[in-house]
């Protein structure tokens, strides 16, 4: 997929920081992808990158404006409009991860053939995806989970990858949201697959492998959100995972946007996801706990790691403190 | 939504009952809406129906062909086009609940065309789905949810809607699927919705309603299904039942045409539904076991749902045998 790289990041006039994790994702894992940012007055959320036009970008080698908010429902706010056609005609790519497709907004395509440049949605699945089969695939197999969205799964899968690779152990992330993409230049982006066919689409995306391969897979959702649990469960039996992580945030009690639905004790999570797992795969456990602990000192993080541990008898750790050395042994031994 | 009855009913060559079930819940519920069927050699499923050419059909009063078959996947089969493009000759419009939409086969476009007739697509779902809210809704809804698919969450949908509304309640039967929807001419196709809508779709289709009204909703697949596990959950959270009804078939001990896949005991599977049910309704619960035994006696029958009913402590019912009255009483006390 050319995603016409490096970009410049468009955040809109978005207020809440987890709105903008495709932009935040991409600067963490792809710094060498981004030349600055361009907000809208109002925008609360800085990425630490210049702020410059299109143009300004341009001339500093940047060959895309990507929509780098992720507001619920997927849609392009119609006052982001202007900043779409002004990037065009500055001579930027668009790549977007929305569900409301680039290509079917006439203003945009016009634009971007008057000027011959390309309009890139990332969140189209593959066409021909066949039902899934449950047969079991060789090759070894890690999903991470969540509480709730936005607790970290993505990192987490990035983070092993990585830690598995530096291992010299054969690793493959596998993408399945609009971030991921953007970071690995491939994958698909379940929440866009029709219902019927999103296991199938998890099998796809994990196929037979080297006995000693590991793909590690970026979750989606949570089983326990009113809206999404749907895309969970269907990414959790077409993947038939072997290990799987939970990834949580310590700070947070109740699903995100969703006040009224408490997040469940992690053990209780962990039967959930366990349970439901071995349908595909009956080996199928988690094997550790992933935390977001952005918002502790790392004395507090050490202790919200240990008590977590305690509870629940796994290997705790925030990805972006601690070393994923135990994790890594664990599954390699 | 047009569906041009009456209908003559295709079967093309299937030998799989199951895999008629389409045709064979439009007979069943809508015998006004049959003239008769045309079967390819080698089809090994009988409706009953007169076997008839389009002309003859038309001659009859038919004014459309309904593909009655749903294989798995969805997809078309090459040799059933002739068939197609025959019954658009003789003055049939065609009616699909496939996946594969008939209005992207250009042979059957350009024929349609030319003789003033509709490509009719049941299985498309709304344009514009927004994402769950999980927020409580007014009025009463019951889901059939199944061990499998094909194990009569459609018929036993259908025979307590009918059921309440002799009993003078106002009830809804609310179509999820292609056969419901060619029965009751409404409804959203839940396994073609794409897959992040899919709670929200649910939640369209149930909306607010008296206190005493009840939406009865047909379930889809089953949490048990390796492929299909996610539109039921999907559909099962969004439509917010305070009850449900667990629908099985007594002689079926694995999941069909994945035999590796055993189905588990129904305490178990009530367990799971309830489990499930309850992250958007605290209330839910399965209120009675919907039987099949087609294949039994009477007084085999008998003894099957009393077994069922001993090991469960639930009303057990086969809704083409038995009475509805117990379970609508215990609905409405």
């Amino acid at each position: 997929m050319n995603l016409h790289t490096p970009h410049l990041l468009f955040l809109g006039d978005v207020q809440n920081p987890l709105d903008a994790k495709t932009a935040r994702g991409i600067v963490d894992w792809r710094a060498e992808h981004c030349v600055g940012q361009l907000r809208l007055p109002g925008c609360e959320v800085d990425l630490g990158l210049p702020d410059l036009t299109p143009a300004a970008a341009y001339a500093l080698g940047a060959r895309s404006l990507v929509v780098g908010v992720a507001p619920l429902g997927g849609q392009l706010a119609p006052e982001w409009l202007a900043s779409m056609q002004d990037a065009l005609r500055a001579g930027l790519s668009i790549v977007s991860g929305l569900h409301q497709r680039l290509i079917d907004i006439p203003a945009l395509v016009s634009e971007a053939e008057a000027h011959d440049l390309a309009l890139v949605d990332v969140r189209v699945p593959p066409r021909a995806i066949t039902i899934a089969t449950g047969a079991p695939r060789t090759g070894k197999r890690l999903l991470t989970v969540g509480t709730d969205c936005c607790v970290g799964k993505k990192y987490t899968a990035l983070a092993v990858a990585r830690a598995l690779s530096e291992r010299g152990i054969n690793a493959t992330f596998r993408a399945t949201g609009q971030t991921g993409i953007m970071i690995s230049g491939q994958g698909i982006p379940m929440d866009a697959v029709i219902s019927d066919f999103l296991s199938g689409a998890a099998e796809e995306l994990t196929p037979d492998a080297e006995h000693d391969h590991w793909d590690i897979i970026e979750g989606q959702g949570s089983l326990f959100h009113p809206a999404y649990a749907a895309v969970t469960l269907g990414l959790l039996h077409g993947s038939q995972p072997d290990a799987l992580i939970l990834c949580h945030d310590a700070s947070r009690t109740t699903i995100d946007e969703y006040d009224a639905f408490p997040i469940p004790e992690l053990k209780a999570c962990i039967r959930r996801y366990e349970e439901a797992a071995r349908l595909t795969n009956a080996a199928a456990q988690v094997v550790g706990i992933s935390l977001m602990t952005h918002a502790a000192s790392d004395a507090e993080a050490l202790a919200i790691c240990e008590a977590f541990g305690q509870s629940t008898g796994l290997l705790c750790f925030d990805p972006l403190r601690d070393t994923m050395t135990p994790l890594i042994s664990s599954l390699v031994s």
